[in-house]
């Protein structure tokens, strides 16, 4: 290009050889599958140092034991004690929810924290049971066995269900495919969260009035139609003792927000309902005010149970369905979890590697009686705020579940199923985002719809169909983001030499004959047609408009990468635009587009006179042509005429 | 940014208040149903003129019929003639692939052709019917009912899925939604034309061989078995007078490659085969060497057939499931064919109305005996070649082939069926497109693969999951391409203000103590996180490296949209950056980007100060702070270990 500007771009577009499909396949793959660069400590050292380091990678308790001091347990001793005092009564209360026995829920709080321990790489999370996938899985087993008819066959399903969760979470941290979670938006959590919320709200009205007969559907309809069906069970005793625990659990929640010093009220009130109920429970137990309790829970540690597990061809399809979309929903919660605490730290959290951990977590925890757990929010919460430091706050934790189980699980027989309904309820009541929802709707309208297409999915039809509806439509956004890319014209601004949006910059304004359009996002055969037609658009509107197009500038800065469909679409473009005797030009190829180009030809079939480094220098060059095009179209017209 | 130099930009990033949500809403869904402003023509027209422009856009024989004059009608004619030569054989040809009597392959060139003449707006696409969707069709009823066991139900459920067809294209017309055909890449139309062309040639020799036990089951392996177990049925006899026919077509297909002026020998060699077929079976009919005629057709022109449309439940899947994939699949030829005509000819087809004409023609088509017709590609070549000028050459059609139907029908009778055999085969093997795939393996591996999925899908498990894995592995694609968007590292090119990708310039180098990065593709909820990561670890090699950063600059002139999710990641990375003591700016965020911003408040957040026009004002005002920066860094350190 040789402008008399060219002096102040000296450099040319670069036209190297394309670079050979290995590199490019390799550079690729880690990309996709190790953007956060995990072995870069390993680089430079030695076999020995890089056997230790392998060592502290995958089993990060050698990464953070040989530093650990007694200033750090004083902190992880008291955080571990608060969250054991939070983990029982949720404990009871989510297994009360997944229909299991409430001893499973508190057996879920000790062998999976010993294994978070061992391999957890975040120092925040605290492990344990989540409302909404218990309810999820007693949803998907209990449409192929009734935990009533069959407690036992039941049971051992929701083990199985765990199995495979672990499996299926270890193998995507194996896989590196941490890209798949990716896929869960917030918009679609928000409403997914706040929809399980509400069903699990209204589930605890049967628990809070004391009603026996009840629906398993879990939808707003079906469970509002049962409450008030059953109006004649309805006990206003138990009503008010809810109502009164339910005030009192709310009013600590209230408090932690007002004084965020005071967490550790609202981490302990559960405890506290607990305690009152049973003693409650205790004193009424032979009045005729006698309200209902959890029942018989037995002395002892978890019994192994990996025998019990059941991978029968009849009940895999409700197994497998249940471990692996509770697998993604608790994979989605733990790592989100993990991170946001990780990154008011200024640390990492690899991942897939908590993948692998929360992975080996469910599949030991399904040998030794225990469902399904990750890192749930509430408990992580108040575990950075107790001042933790290292994953051996679960490590008290499970010493104090231990500790339970030994000697006090029979004192929480007493435990009234109203004051679990109240926990649940006070718990759930906090999931649901308004503030967020409005902000969803205030800055993206698509948005909003995801959420609220989770929301009302989960609320109205059931709750694996909400999630698929919203993570359907969010998929949708994103193939409408490809394939309508948005491209604008540009136009000179003022006094520079800047090209920028014309609908941005009212200023700017296009050189007399020239059409410089910024394509963005890459060009592929899902766009290719579209972009064509806005390309010939902009030009049908500029000669409307009485504007004679003689160039057609192409800003390619923002294509990332290109098929072959898409340079098909350049190259029917160049033919289109060759008929009516405009050039084309193009502007700026990143490495991947003109690698493409050159591979196809394309490069020889628009000449690489055509290709520029920068916008100026295109504008230059067409003018310097102009006159010269000008002439030879005219002559080319009249030879077509004649 | 009162820099020194920001005289040479004096206009600022434009921070007017966002755009009413109505007015994004309008471009957006004018963007993505309407990209090629159809309605263009009606703006500046009377209501009287507006409801002519109507009529003649939505039936276009409106159009072109009071233009039309006795020249054009004399290559109308003629094209129209030399595609009804190419219409009987293919007709009956096709019509047994699908298994429906070969008269119904006669009626499918007479009604969808008079609709088509009247509705379509391509001037060059000639109706018919396609050998692939007549397999496919077999296929999916096949399983469910029997041709041979109940060929009146088959036939019936065959009109059904027609009807379906067109109903289904004629929604996807009206609703706009030709955005779903652009999702059939070409790579995955290249792969399966060209396994089916494989399983169709090797069903062929059965007709070839004279081999009358054979399988229903499509794939290569039990075809294969099917010919070699009956190895005592073959016929030698039947065997040569193929051999002859097929060597004799593919002659004349060579001669039109080497000479495209003789395109007309090869339109009419395979009537050639099916009269001189005819006249073999006749004079053989008595003797030992009698071969396998198509039977008894009846002369007339189709019966009405709508009484026969099934709807029943039980079939309905069946019917369903033919119909909208053969109709996704009938689509994307038809139109894709007469779009690359259109485009030689330099004129636009829309496809939205295309979709209309084919839908309404497949509606009336299914009333009237007929089953699933398009715009073939083979007879639409001819069609342009033989020179057509407007859609009366599809009248013409329509006219011969009512004339056959009504006295020479009963004379196709003797057709052999080793004749269709190697006309079938002659068209199928024009299909495999060898260089195409090579094409594809040497531009982008990619594509190559997805073509090859739908290639070894179709040929060795069933049509529709080879085309179902070849689309899934390109909306795969399509999807990655937005999860792990091409981000890079700008560097300034020497003695020039340009920055450009410092893998691809190596002479670009970063300033000192500034990290420039460019962002391509849109950030949204999949991306958020790698993005995230990316540019931290941009941050720990230059730091690895011994070069502080003190500035991250994002130039985002390649990001067209953001979602809250994308924000959010932009406001984390800030966060930070800011315990890092890196200070962030933005460059050139687009109109769609900022508007978000502004609505998240994110711009109140890292300040106006902080969002520049070009990379050279950001850099330039990071070099006049950055004293003073480094100065409050220190101190705010100081502070922090106070």
């Amino acid at each position: 290009m040789p402008t008399p500007n060219s002096s102040m771009n000296p450099t040319q577009v670069n036209f190297n050889s394309p670079r050979k499909f290995r590199t490019t396949l390799k550079s690729k793959c880690k990309e996709t599958f190790f953007p956060d660069d995990p072995f870069r400590q390993f680089k430079n050292e030695k076999p020995l140092g890089k056997a230790k380091k392998t060592l502290q990678y995958f089993v990060p308790i050698f990464e953070w034991l040989p530093q650990y001091n007694l200033k750090m347990f004083r902190f992880d001793l008291l955080a571990g004690i608060t969250i054991t005092s939070l983990a029982i009564p949720q404990g009871i209360s989510y297994a009360k929810l997944a229909e299991i026995p409430p001893i499973i829920g508190l057996y879920s709080s000790f062998v999976p924290a010993l294994v978070y321990a061992i391999l957890g790489s975040s120092k925040h999370v605290a492990v344990g049971t989540v409302a909404a996938c218990s309810l999820l899985i007693a949803d998907t087993i209990g449409s192929k066995v009734s935990s009533k008819d069959d407690p036992t066959l039941y049971l051992h399903l929701v083990f199985t269900a765990a199995f495979i969760t672990g499996v299926f979470q270890a193998a995507l941290g194996f896989l590196r495919l941490g890209i798949l979670v990716d896929f869960l938006s917030h918009s679609t959590i928000t409403g997914f969260m706040g929809g399980t919320a509400i069903i699990i709200c209204l589930q605890q009205l049967k628990g809070l009035l004391g009603v026996s007969h009840f629906t398993t559907k879990t939808d707003v309809v079906s469970v509002l139609h049962a409450v008030f069906k059953n109006r004649n069970e309805w006990k206003w005793e138990t009503a008010v003792v809810g109502m009164a625990f339910l005030v009192f659990l709310l009013f600590t929640r209230y408090l932690r927000q007002r004084k965020p010093k005071l967490f550790w009220v609202s981490a302990m009130a559960p405890m506290v309902v607990v305690v009152l109920g049973c003693l409650l429970a205790y004193f009424t137990r032979d009045s005729k005010y006698s309200i209902q309790t959890v029942g018989k829970l037995h002395k002892g540690l978890n019994p192994i149970s990996i025998e019990y597990l059941n991978f029968d061809a009849e009940y895999l399809p409700y197994t497998l369905k249940a471990g692996i979309i509770t697998g993604i929903i608790a994979l989605a919660e733990g790592i989100a979890i993990g991170r946001s605490f990780a990154i008011m730290n200024n640390e990492q959290v690899d991942g897939n590697k908590e993948m692998i951990a929360f992975g080996f977590m469910n599949i030991v925890g399904s040998c030794f009686s225990c469902y399904l757990t990750t890192g749930p929010f509430s408990k992580t919460a108040v575990n950075y705020n107790s001042g933790c430091k290292t994953a051996a706050s679960n490590l008290v934790m499970a010493i104090g579940m231990m500790l339970t189980l030994l000697f006090l699980a029979p004192l929480f027989s007493y435990t009234p199923l109203v004051a679990l309904s109240a926990i649940i309820m006070s718990a759930m009541l906090g999931l649901i985002k308004y503030e967020e929802a409005y902000h969803l709707f205030k800055v993206d309208k698509f948005d909003f719809c995801i959420c609220l297409a989770a929301f009302f999915g989960v609320a109205f039809i059931t709750m694996d169909m909400g999630l698929m509806i919203s993570v359907a439509l969010a998929l949708l956004r994103a193939l409408l983001y490809v394939a309508r890319p948005a491209a604008c014209k540009l136009g000179k601004l003022p006094d520079s030499t800047l090209y920028r949006d014309t609908e941005q910059y009212a200023e700017a304004s296009g050189p007399p004959g020239i059409l410089a359009i910024q394509l963005g996002s890459p060009i592929y055969y899902a766009n290719g047609n579209y972009i064509r037609e806005r390309i010939l658009r902009w030009i049908r509107n500029d000669e409307g408009n009485g504007k004679a197009v003689k160039h057609v500038l192409l800003d390619l800065t923002g294509v990332t990468s290109i098929d072959t469909t898409g340079i098909e679409t350049l190259a029917e473009v160049l033919r289109i635009l060759e008929v009516k005797h405009i050039k084309m030009k193009i502007v700026n190829p990143r490495l991947d587009v003109l690698e493409k180009m050159m591979k196809s030809k394309f490069v020889d079939k628009i000449g690489k006179e055509s290709i520029f480094l920068c916008m100026e220098d295109a504008v230059e060059a067409s003018y310097d042509f102009s006159a010269t095009t000008e002439k030879q179209g005219f002559e080319e017209q009249r030879s077509g005429v004649a």
